[in-house]
């Protein structure tokens, strides 16, 4: 039996790769599995914190699974096939660990599926470690609370689920830090957005989705100054444009997080703004508009969007 | 909240039966929901055998959701939406308790999701018992021990998964039952096929899989006399034609299969003759030919079937 890589999404967040992390060494220790985590991108800078901070070395990264060697996979925090490796029909997904919705994905054999809608995919690691008496180490735990905090904004957003706070506490002992002093500052590491170009801002956790015929990208960006992001809009747009262009995208659509106060600001360019604008009933000025409490893409933005644009 | 119903798949079987009846079960007890348990089809010989046995009166028989005055399910032993209710695609499915292929499968929002490639469907909500320390009544053992025992032909199929023995073994003691007499008595209560029409007899436990623009149904009826079940042969297949004709079907697969030495006759009618035949390298001789060693639709007869239709 070849070894079974282990991944999350395309443009992989701290909940993807630590999900990932985590997984594929609970998989080793608890079903004696051949698992080896990888990653579809490199670490965020946020995500580049957290290994840093607990010592682990970030996972290799691969585009298509076959030239990595391998032909079984498991998915951790996504299932759709578009968010995932370039050649995934193509090989087998033997486990899928998540907390999205599932949509374009599909199997030819039964397989191990483990979805539940909490926070993050880490919470459902963790769970797993805990139902399986596998111990979990110092690292494995902070990569899981990482997870965590970065899916739930420290425990803020809607997405969080009642069982995530036990979870955040349990995690945060295990992993040996204070959980909102750790927390605050991992999310700010994900926040220092000055030395990244306009194009590799809006690419920084980014996600397409096919929405009635039309291609649409939906990136966010956490900042604890929306106005400074906003300074750099006429360089954003630019990279929107090309990228939309390049890509095909018919829409792009960016949220703008300010992680300490809870809101967003949307940047929206694309051929179906009245869409975007009737989505969250609000009117887009200079191509944005102020969307108050919006801090996650899953809860707050797709199911809106995906009504708005029709079925 | 309004009540969540919790069923099977279309022309239940023990295990869709048994897993739907105890998951609502377990859903009330250990998560506190509303669930109620349905059925898309009256109980079959061998479940009303099993039902019978254990006390248990048969759940509700559904077609529409909405109709019976819901608007979320939890789908056990199956997720492919043309298995499912009438109406699946205009509820919300929030959670799926099931060890088949994903298939025909999305949903909106994220849920609950628990797939294995074990044995049954009963399996897992046995583990979901344990993992939850709820106490397993004697009837919800019964149920759950005859779902695994049904789809395993008693632990001989090749879907049989290697912790199903242990798991067999825990449930016939909770029931209090000897699992070798209690399985064949319960096997063979399925197989009187007498008081059956031709048209029953194919409906008994036939799914229906889109595979490559066509519509192939896959029937299985068990017996303890294969020849006997041929005898009907003329019988069988006008049933079988004038369903493909009423339903659009372009194939139909009959696997009779003799529980006892663990073998199945396939009687197959349609446009796709070539394929079937080339998906077990056998002849057709007056529609029919001998499957040795296949007692399994899910790994012996769906992937091959698949592959031969091509994608």
């Amino acid at each position: 039996m070849s070894k079974i890589l282990v991944f999350g999404h395309q443009n992989p967040d701290s909940d993807a790769i630590g999900s990932a992390i985590a997984f594929a060494y609970l998989a080793k220790e608890a079903y004696g599995m051949d698992t080896e985590a990888a990653a579809l991108g490199a670490p965020n800078e946020e995500t580049a914190f957290v290994l840093d901070y607990f010592g682990v070395p970030a996972p290799q990264v691969i585009t298509s699974v076959k030239d990595a060697g391998a032909e079984q996979v498991i998915l951790t925090d996504h299932n759709e096939f578009q968010q995932s490796a370039a050649d995934i029909r193509e090989v087998e997904v033997v486990g899928v660990v998540d907390h999205h919705r599932v949509a374009n994905f599909e199997t030819a054999n039964p397989l191990f599926m483990r979805l539940e809608p909490v926070g993050s995919a880490s919470s459902i690691v963790y769970r797993m470690f805990k139902e399986t008496q596998v111990e979990v180490p110092k690292a494995m735990a902070g990569l899981l609370l990482s997870g965590l905090i970065s899916d739930t904004l420290l425990l803020k957003s809607p997405t969080t689920h009642a069982t995530d706070s036990q979870v955040a506490e349990e995690l945060a002992e295990l992993a040996g830090v204070n959980l909102e002093e750790y927390g605050l500052a991992m999310l700010k590491a994900g926040t220092d957005l000055s030395s990244k170009s306009a194009a590799e801002l809006i690419a920084i956790d980014a996600k397409s989705f096919p929405l009635n015929g039309n291609q649409v990208r939906i990136a966010q960006v956490n900042t604890v100054d929306i106005a400074e992001v906003l300074e750099r809009q006429e360089e954003i747009e630019q990279a929107i444009q090309a990228s939309n262009a390049a890509n095909g995208y018919s829409d792009f659509v960016l949220m703008i997080t300010d992680i300490v106060n809870s809101n967003s600001e949307i940047l929206a360019l694309g051929a179906n703004m009245d869409k975007v604008e009737a989505a969250f009933d609000f009117k887009l000025e200079n191509n944005h508009a102020f969307l108050a409490g919006a801090v996650s893409r899953k809860k707050q933005v797709v199911p809106q969007l995906t009504a708005s644009f029709g079925g």
